[in-house]
């Protein structure tokens, strides 16, 4: 049987919020769709990961081709409040909260071994955005075994076209791809 | 000052050649293009990575998702012609033949561990196809602080509608996308 797990990525002040530099154009339409998805792994008492981008702030943890942009303008840096969660989707107690210093949640993070260590078989991937943290999450979960379920309504891009033209390479490669309402059936 | 390596990324009879049902449609049109940059590598004698991606007869390694497709009708089984290198692009004595059962040339592979023990600090990405094998591989590189390159024509997919949309990612990440007469330039 499969036990599922629940996947937000990067759904933080700096990538979500009017008027943040950083804002990623698709993000505020998905706010609702992965509370949906959200309550649901909630109600059944499954695991739910909420998965940041979080950098000191001397910015000594960025990507090297990212690091002139951070100087010029720092993102998700720990401690402030842009790094911080949107307030829609504030972990709750009991739910796992894993930080990151590259885009996928798989790279040197301890998100491998917790989804071992908990059982888990598949990963619902939810958040921002499409091609970038989303994308190399979900071929990651696949390279290591775990047949993700994008959903697609609960992950935005910069425009509805980039979200396309990378949905149709995901499940070009065999990528579950649903929508927020489909989840209840695939949880029970 | 910049110490670069050639990556070849899955120019194997299976995926290339006429006739084979795994064949990328936009592999051959690739492969002068790959001997060209290949050529001056070699001019240069740095080093170059021929990567390839081979299977246990039994499939016991290929990605759950694909292994239904893998009993069916196998791909890239070691020790046949199929998962050899193309005719064309031979590897030479000197150059290193790294092996991989994922799309990433990065994961379960000494990649990383070569490219540090060479002192190499970008790579040039070439191969087979552009939205799986490498476009993982160019993100891991960019993760692990390779700055990569990616030489537009000596990369294929199965459309050029599907190679330009991943190409337009890679670009908005910072990817450098050059073409094979450009890198002679780069490399003096």
């Amino acid at each position: 049987m499969e036990r599922p797990a629940l996947l937000i990525i990067d759904m933080q002040n700096d990538f979500v919020c009017e008027g943040s530099p950083y804002r990623v154009a698709g993000a505020s339409a998905v706010i609702p769709k992965i509370q949906e998805v959200l309550a649901e792994f909630r109600k059944r008492k499954l695991p739910v990961f909420h998965i940041l981008r979080i950098h000191r702030q001397d910015g000594s943890d960025v990507e090297i081709i990212r690091q002139e942009k951070f100087k010029k303008l720092p993102f998700a840096v720990a401690g402030t409040n842009g790094a911080a969660v949107i307030d829609e989707l504030a972990p709750r107690s009991g739910e796992f909260i894993l930080t990151k210093t590259r885009m996928s949640a798989f790279i040197g993070t301890e998100l491998d071994l917790m989804l071992r260590t908990l059982g888990v078989t598949t990963v619902f991937v939810t958040g921002i955005q499409t091609p970038n943290c989303i994308r190399t999450t979900v071929f990651d979960a696949i390279a290591y075994n775990y047949p993700a379920v994008l959903v697609d309504d609960a992950v935005g891009a910069a425009t509805e076209e980039i979200h396309q033209a990378n949905l149709r390479d995901m499940e070009n490669i065999g990528v579950r791809v649903v929508t927020s309402t489909d989840v209840p059936g695939f949880l029970s």
